[in-house]
């Protein structure tokens, strides 16, 4: 059997596991839930159980792999293979040996990357960035995450490069949880887009949104109840997402006016459930913004999709970066 | 006679020749005021008797020179030596091919560059980013210009990059000329200030700004008069300076925590003038815009000073890059 390699995308609300062979064709996955009590230890059993499934569907065991890559949501010590903080998933508040756990457990190497950077590497190295110089690729989801890929490497900075969703647009403007002013995220976070949705609702404002999320059995607003809900032209979802989309374009258009890419590229949950037509909406309500708008780049959307995370995270096991 | 190079900070007001040796040392120069009328050949003609003079100083002649490199206030084609659009340059609305025009008066090879960018070079190669890998130049004068220097090589994206005095920090607010609404430079820049200053002492408002102005023999609010106005204790150029200090510091902040650079350098005419303290002040104001304000990168002064752009012209001229 050729080489078969594992990537996990863990998410905070889902686990998604891939197995590819070594042309990163996907062999075969598994999705868990994300186990959201009982700490570390059962989010590294639900890893473990999944990574098991995902062999399985791909008529292989653990042992066999090359290796496991994984993406997680927070800030990570690669060259340790330590999640450091992780806002987004329950009993991560404090620094943690996922790699290592996971490793043990597995009887494979496993390496440890920042969810929308192994993300965006998908992109970079399989996906709509395969034949960009530089790109920059928004992640747009709970938050709103970013990679910016200079002369095709992502570029890290002293380590914390990307927090585009976290640059201000609007100073004095709506605040994020984490106390920051004006930021795209304050407007455009699916979390943060959410609290206002609730806070309207509560003050009694009519929307579908709430109906729309029972319905789907969730106690979140997800990225598929707020397409239906802009699909049914809910007067909410249309003003929320648009304060959202022009959030995202002002961003977006900084950062094309400061490093003149080659492309942005759209990804995330929000991102990918709306695709092209969204990524369209945001390359038009960039114009006003940029300071050469004739030379817009193209905004287009990740090629891999939801399994893109799962992917990327492939790409952390061998040498290749 | 070792090798000479010729250095040109070709500005809005004034020209600055430098003639330096191979080490880069100063070994001659020369300061001309810069021609508003009679179009491009009159600057050109400004520009031969300037690098003359400053070639007298250095007891060299112009044909002994190894090159000549300028930089320019506006776009360029590096590549032909044009320069394409210079708003700030009377007569240079149009594309015009500077080097060759200069290279032929002068019997020398010329190298164009823009302003912002060679000044940028300058400090990467000979001043304050002489030991950093990462940092972004923040030229704050008539306009705010940057140079945002990765892996020790300037950055050019598509050509047009560094333009972060045009990035939005404020949707909805100040407009600058160009029609761009709510930027840094629509609060920060020295032309944008000065409208504002005159807009409000029109309708009224008590400032020395223009009393100080007329003092020094001049028909604009130059750097050394908004300093002489702020220790004056003038209440109108406190409150401007404020608000283009909280302009910067937001639009720094940004490119930090998009880029996670190792340090913002500040340079420019008022940035030049208003040194170190100025510095430290930006710094402070960044900390409520920054992702990670422990890790905020040192914000420093341009080491090379006044003669930073004609010395950083220089570095045009051979292939060092």
């Amino acid at each position: 059997m050729s080489e078969r390699i594992c990537g996990v995308d863990l998410g905070g609300t889902k686990i998604e596991v891939v197995i590819v062979n070594g042309d990163r064709k996907v062999r075969g996955q598994c999705r868990a839930a994300t186990p959201t009590e009982n700490g570390p230890e059962s989010v590294v059993g639900a890893i473990i159980a999944a990574v098991a499934g995902a062999c399985t569907d791909a008529g292989c065991s653990p042992k066999d792999l090359k290796g496991i890559g994984i993406g997680a949501p927070g800030a990570v010590n690669a060259a340790r293979g330590i999640l450091l903080h992780a806002p987004n998933l329950a009993g991560f508040e404090e620094a943690y040996p996922l790699a290592e756990r996971v490793g043990a457990a597995c009887g494979a190497k496993v390496r440890l990357g920042n969810d929308v950077g192994v993300a965006v590497l998908g992109e970079l190295e399989l996906g709509a960035g395969r034949k960009l110089d530089s790109f920059v690729g928004i992640w747009w989801g709970t938050g709103v995450g970013s990679g910016i890929v200079l002369n095709r490497r992502l570029w890290r900075g002293r380590g914390a490069a990307g927090e585009l969703g976290h640059t201000v647009i609007q100073r004095g403007g709506l605040a994020e949880p984490s106390g920051l002013v004006g930021t795209m995220e304050a407007y455009a976070g699916r979390r943060n887009m959410e609290t206002r949705a609730r806070a309207a609702a509560a003050a009694g404002r009519s929307t579908v949104l709430f109906d729309l999320m029972r319905e789907a059995g969730k106690e979140r607003l997800s990225s598929r109840v707020w397409q239906k809900a802009l699909e049914a032209g809910d007067d909410l979802a249309v003003e929320l997402i648009g304060e959202a989309v022009d959030a995202i374009a002002a961003a977006a258009a900084n950062v094309v006016n400061i490093l003149d890419v080659d492309a942005i590229i759209l990804g995330g949950g929000l991102g990918t459930r709306f695709g092209q037509p969204m990524a369209d909406r945001i390359g038009a309500a960039m114009a006003p913004y940029l300071f050469q708008p004739a030379k817009a780049p193209p905004v287009t959307t990740a090629a891999l999709g939801d399994l893109g995370g799962a992917i990327g995270a492939t790409l952390l096991v061998g040498a290749r970066r």
